[in-house]
This record gives C-alpha cells, sequence and structure tokens, in this order.
C-alpha cells in the first residue's frame, strides 16, 4: 500500500511541481485548497483541475480572516497589490497573509492525523521567498514539532513537514516541473485575480523572470494569447 | 496604554475564567470563537455573550472540516458522545477533535501578528485534559515557537502563548473563577448540545465533580431548573 501524503495545493506552479513530486515519489496524494476569499479566485479553479487530472482526492477549505481588511492586498479589494518588482527580503510587502501557511499547514495537520497520513508536503522555498516570515526553514521545523507533539497520530509515529522546494529557485523550480511533466498551462500564479495574469504583480514577473532564464515560453501565456484570440 | 491579547473563547468554564484572568492582569482582550460545525453550538451563544459582557471585540470564525465525518463526536451527527466517565490519559476519547488547538492558536496568530498582539491566552490544561495530544505542554512550547518565527510581528517582538489553567485541576479553576468574578451561570460546557446540559457527557461529568469538590453548587444548573420551571 502507498504511504499517503497530504498536500498543500494552490494549482500555482510551486505547489503543483511539489504534488507531481510526491507523486513521482511514490505517495497517495491528498490535495488540500484553502478559499479564504483570495482576489485571485482562478488558482482554486487552477487546482481543482489539476487534483482532478492526476485523480487525488481533494478538499476545498473555505474561511474569513476579518482581521486582514486594510491590511492585506490579496484579500482587501479597496488595497492595490503592490508591486516591489525585485524582492526584498526585509522589507514583507503587502500581499502578505498573515500567518497563512500556519492556518494551512493546521488543517493539513488534522486531516493527516484522521486518514493516518504521515507525510504533509509544502511548496513553500525560501530563495525566491517574498520576504513571507512563514517560508523560512526554521519556520517549517517548528510546525514539524507541533504537528509531531499535538495529534493523535503523532502517538505512534512521526508526522513529517516536507518542503522539496525551499532550497530552489524558481527558475530551478521549472526545471524540476519540466522533469516531472508539470502541466504549466494550467497552473496559476498571478495575483491580480483577472482572466489574463498582468505581467505585473511580483508573482508574475518573478515567473517570468524564471522562464526567460530557464529560456521557454511560459506555457501558460501561449494558453493566454491563444485564448484572447 | 493597555497590552492587547487574543483569547480562545468557547464560552466554556475554562476559557472564560482565562478571559476574566487576562482581564484582571490588564490586558485589552480581543475574543476569538470558532463555529466549526460543533454540535455544542451553544457555547457560541455563551461566549457571544460573555464577550459583549465584558465589551470585548470578538470575531467568530467558521469553518468544516470534512474528514471529521465518522471519527470525532463532537461533530459528527451520526456518532454518540463517547462516555468514559473518567479520563484515561492513554486513550483518547471520540471527543478528539484532530489538531484543533492547532488550527484554532493558527487563526489567533494571524490576528495577533495584524492588531499587533504579543499574547495568546488558551485555557487548555494538562491535568484534566481529556486525553486530547494538544493540552500538553510540551506542544505549547512549539506552537509559541511558531509564532515566533512565522509572523511579521515576530521580526519585531516576541509572541506568547500563555497558558494560565495548564497546571490546574478543574475544581481549582473554578475556585479561581470565583475569585475573578466569573458568571459560571452563562459559561457552557456540555458536549450534548441539548438546551440543558445532559450530566451524562465527559465534559459535564467533569464540571459536575469539580464544583462538588470546591463545595458549591454549580450555577448554571439553577438556572437551568429555573428555566425549565
Amino acid at each position: 500500500m502507498k504511504n499517503k501524503a497530504i498536500i498543500l495545493f494552490s494549482g500555482g506552479l510551486d505547489s503543483t511541481t511539489t504534488l507531481y513530486y510526491a507523486i513521482k515519489k511514490g505517495y497517495k496524494c491528498f490535495c488540500l485548497i484553502f478559499d479564504y476569499n483570495q482576489k485571485h479566485r482562478k488558482e482554486i479553479l487552477s487546482a481543482r483541475k489539476i487534483a482532478e487530472i492526476n485523480k487525488c482526492e481533494y478538499k476545498i477549505i473555505k474561511f474569513d480572516l476579518p482581521w486582514t481588511k486594510n491590511f492585506c492586498s490579496l484579500i482587501d479589494k479597496k488595497l492595490n497589490i503592490k508591486q516591489n518588482g525585485k524582492i526584498n527580503k526585509n522589507k514583507i510587502p503587502n500581499t502578505y497573509v498573515p500567518a497563512r501557511n500556519t492556518i494551512f499547514l493546521s488543517f493539513a495537520i488534522s486531516w493527516a492525523d484522521v486518514i493516518g497520513a504521515d507525510n504533509i508536503f509544502i511548496g513553500a522555498n525560501a530563495v525566491d521567498f517574498s520576504g513571507y516570515p512563514d517560508c523560512r526553514p526554521q519556520y517549517f521545523k517548528y510546525i514539524q514539532k507541533v504537528a509531531q507533539t499535538g495529534t493523535k497520530n503523532c502517538l505512534k509515529n512521526r508526522l513529517k513537514i516536507i518542503t522539496p522546494l525551499i532550497n530552489l529557485k524558481k527558475s530551478e523550480i521549472i526545471k524540476l516541473g519540466i522533469k516531472l511533466g508539470v502541466p504549466f498551462e494550467y497552473t496559476w500564479s498571478c495575483y491580480a485575480g483577472k482572466e489574463k495574469p498582468c505581467n505585473k504583480c511580483d508573482s508574475c514577473i518573478l515567473r517570468k523572470k524564471a522562464f526567460e532564464e530557464v529560456g521557454i515560453k511560459d506555457p501558460l501565456l501561449s494558453v493566454s494569447d491563444m485564448s484572447s484570440k
């Protein structure tokens, strides 16, 4: 029987590569998708589609973070997404969703505890990490300890939080994804939540730059071009 | 200006005593209430009422845990709440909500990060803890580390998870509550979710035994008696 793994799954480039990585490693994958009223709701559709293609069981968890009004530009429709252009590790951008990875992982720990999954995969990375504190290796060390001490399952075995992309640059993630057969045309990265990628937000810029480094055209852009014709 | 504190608040005996403790200590308290489709939804009304009495800002966060079907008797209406009668620390009862404290605390960490609160209070206790793994001191040590490494605020200061009741017996909590002026008649502990406490579930039994030890009648039962006349 295959070992079970929960995948924190947004339908973006990173989490999709993570899913394909876990599948390749032989895990039976369960995708956990979140609807927290993010502007870029299109990512939820991407996530569902990719989970379905891979015949993975998935759950969509819905909640609000009422305190993010006037705080987080990914949620508050009145706030503009701040475009840093390049990543400044000393300044946290206004796209920061407070404690997002902690909230996401806490639900993953809960699901893992019920189905007896020993592995939770998250596609965070500390290189191009946009300055988010909950993407740092030190943080993941402690949330794994939480999983190992605060669950029913932990009494029997050891739950692991696995971050396969943590030390990869975006372009390296794309190269890994190509090797794993990731359908990049279905992944969604843009923060702006429009029909096509805005090409201006941090997430778009990071993605564009990385595909250029790899030397291939982003398949998503080809699809967008075609659909606009 | 008063220091801010988030209180994980269920409207039960423990979290209400915790709220009154934090108020007494001089904190400006923000109550965080959860609606996770628990059978005992009456506790949400208790929580709101007590928060309003104390003029505390409160938020109610709503989410589902779809994987608890056939697993957790506090949520699945088809499962009977197992009555252990007495607490067995080696056996986790079917009232265990997987990773509940981790989920609750992750939302609290998020709110704290936005309003700049340095303190999160939770009324967990390790003595009469019903065998829940996420009520053990070791667990709280690590979730505090998560709060301190995974937030925007943590870069400036240190978020603390405070568990004032962790080493108290239920009867000692009641004694503390009496000293703090806790309105026990408004608190709700019963798991069964009926109009009056069932007097049979673990939570009722623990509460009843503790009030007997203290040597006073539970004010909630007097109110229930009166309302049933």
